[in-house]
């Protein structure tokens, strides 16, 4: 059985001479009414944190480089250290020790180890890179015991899961932050203060993409957790590193939203092949198709492709693209920017000829772009993330930032909100594709309040 | 009022509790059945035409590059010349001369003078590249004029049209091929050699696109067509050079067939711009959105993405991209190939180490794979076709092909049912569109004939 409960589907009954006056409805999930006294989490601001304990849960792939990062900020203490497995919490403790840092108290055992982490009174924020399973459960704790949370990718899998952390969030006005690092990689940082200053207008169309073939990681994830989900579940189950730079780009939830989506995949064929050569096991029950395709309408008429393939032999793609009136913006499989003289501006264009928006500008030019337009909040920081690392340096950007605005008592970079939206494609592109792709309605997770902000802002 | 009448809407009332094993239904078009005594036309052969009398309908654009191309061709008579206006008579007859040719009967005047045409006697096929507008109707005339009949793209615009196209071929036994020209792009053609030599594996997804800024040409159209058509109809009125070339890769109707389609656009604001900024005339009415994705399934568990934008800031992109179970091949923006040493076969893969299927292979490797592959069809005539060019000599390699099959009594490279399956798009795409992106259906144009033929062949 499902895990997502579904109310309502309207009946459709239409008489389509008269199409264009119909109000077609779709399949719609319920959208739980905001508890009395409860507000929304908007630009939420709490105390300042000049000393930020974080402890770290999960520490199989991603949490060890987050714990290498963390010592690299200043004002940060790594207080405590979890995973089910002890060799994993005494190797991150190595890396504690190399750099010269006390080493953390070490919490592992078994699946329920977590929950002494986030009872602990001296820590401010956990840093959660579990399995996807645990991602919002522990998130929901974390809150309800008084921490800040920061959740890996995808921070929640059903929609039950994504309304608990809004709820936690909300009511314990505590922050709750998915740690999508594709926001902070260069070329969408870049982008994103050109999206900014309006060099592209108005953006109509936004293209996201995870293509990323993972035959060899496939037996890294713990208890083959991840080949798992995929088994169990259709859909566009990794959405988020497409979905939340073009999201933010169109300034989602701060004066626009998410409508509804439809999907379309293929057969499974890939994954059933892996397994079959690695194990001699025919499956017969794998529910997700190599290649999943995602549709969403906004309320202001923009659209958003999104594309998931972690199988099929393609070079690795993790498109960013944006459309706009005045100019285009695209990262893979080339980056570049198509803009005509005037957006550029003369101080970068004079030296050139027919410049038009409809051809890539050249290689030059793009690099003159790139330096001009680096954002405000990559360029302290630019030399020491590339130092540090991380997927080339956002990674280290995503948690500086995150630890930054905590001890600044700013707003963070991305809000529950965002977390939603981006993860709410993993149950909603799922209910879609077991409908012979009917559009299914994304609820607006702010509850009425997705008109309140003019514009995405990072705060500084 | 729309030209197309739906007349089922099947009422979908479903609780979603049982999800998984309810089968949901969509918005269907009519699917006239097929008169008694009338068969299809798969494979179709008509008596070899040593001498192929052909006149030409429409001399605006394309009309007169093809008159050009066709005085290439061995064994081709142009009879009769036909447009509205008649300058452009006059001046395709020069092209005549010019060559050498003897001049052709004259029809011009008004906009039904084109029937004198389809009724000659002495015409073996009519050549139509008209408006849009114009394509269906001529075709269908010409066809019960005893002609055969090949239009430009798209060749229907609505499913009465394409209806009647396929009920004519299939009474009169007469040809009807829509100039798709992309098809035998240099490109499309290799890969669909490869594709057929199975070196990609089984196709699964398949991209394609036309995102062409045009407003270089918007002022060519006679009586600003184009624009208008734009301004009536929303959703992907131009899908056939993206969609064709995938569908024939994927032997659409030839063993698989596209089952339904869904699509999502923008709010228009580029055309409406351009007409304010041309005219002075605030446009309210507007129909199409700047942007346009389509999502298609096929029976067999398959996937195209269909993109149309021809107004915004971007580089042009007619997307051609296959993922296989082996391999991928992508046009824009770089030509490339993504295939392991295995496929690439040790003759060209020797001299390379660590190639995979998960990176573009070397341009060395690809123009080698791109030598080693040349379609059968392109090898004989391909410096002709670079020599007479049009678009780089896919339009020749286009034309010379429907001449030679008509001259040798073969099966065209494409039937009606090709035309069908791609220019259903027009009608139905605005469906979705004008429904909240709720599923259509794509009738089977075959009639229960799809699976009959087990792969794509071009005759030879």
């Amino acid at each position: 059985m499902k895990s997502y409960s579904i109310f309502i589907l309207s009946i459709i009954c239409l008489f389509l001479s008269c199409a264009k006056k119909t109000t077609v409805q779709m399949i719609e999930t319920p959208t739980p009414p905001r508890p009395a006294g409860q507000t929304d989490v908007l630009q939420l601001a709490t105390d300042p944190l000049p000393v930020v304990r974080v402890a770290f849960i999960g520490l199989g792939m991603r949490g060890p480089d987050a714990v290498e990062r963390m010592t690299h900020i200043d004002g940060v203490q790594i207080v405590a250290l979890c995973d089910v497995e002890k060799d994993r919490v005494e190797s991150a403790n190595q890396i504690l020790e190399k750099r010269g840092f006390p080493k953390a108290k070490e919490f592992y055992g078994d699946e329920e180890v977590w929950r002494k982490v986030t009872a602990l009174p001296d820590v401010d924020l956990i840093y959660v890179a579990t399995d996807w399973k645990h991602h919002a459960m522990i998130g929901i704790q974390a809150m309800k015991d008084g921490k800040h949370v920061a959740i890996e990718v995808p921070a929640a899998n059903t929609m039950e899961e994504i309304w608990d952390l809004i709820n936690t969030s909300e009511q314990t006005r505590k922050h709750c932050m998915q740690l999508e690092n594709c926001v902070y990689d260069f070329f969408e940082l870049t982008t994103l203060n050109m999206v900014q200053q309006g060099l592209f207008g108005d953006i109509i169309h936004g293209e996201g993409a995870y293509i990323h073939g993972l035959q060899p990681f496939w037996d890294r994830y713990w208890h083959n957790w991840r080949m798992d989900f995929n088994r169990k579940h259709r859909g566009d189950v990794y959405p988020t590193h497409g979905l939340v730079p073009v999201c933010l780009a169109m300034n989602i939830h701060r004066g626009d939203k998410l409508n509804y989506l439809v999907s379309v995949d293929t057969k499974p064929i890939g994954n059933p092949a892996y397994i079959k050569e690695k194990t001699g096991e025919t499956v017969t029950d794998f529910r997700n198709g190599d290649h999943t395709c995602t549709l969403i309408a906004t309320e202001k008429g923009k659209s958003i492709l999104i594309e998931h393939n972690v199988t099929s032999p393609r070079p690795y793609n993790r498109m960013y693209q944006l459309t706009g009136t005045k100019g285009f913006a695209n990262k893979y499989p080339v980056e570049g920017f198509a803009l005509d003289k005037e957006e550029i501006g003369n101080e970068i264009a004079a030296g050139y000829q027919n410049l038009t928006a409809h051809e890539f500008v050249p290689d030059t030019v793009r690099e003159l772009l790139m330096q001009k337009y680096k954002h405000p909040i990559a360029v302290a920081i630019e030399e020491k993330a590339k130092e540090v690392g991380g997927h080339g340096g956002m990674d280290f950007i995503m948690d500086y930032r995150l630890i930054h605005c905590l001890q600044k008592g700013l707003p963070l970079d991305m809000d529950v909100y965002d977390l939603a939206e981006s993860c709410c494609l993993v149950p909603l592109t799922e209910i879609s594709l077991d409908h012979n792709s009917m559009p299914v309605q994304i609820p607006d997770f702010t509850r009425g309040a997705w008109n309140k902000l003019s514009k995405l802002t990072f705060a500084e």
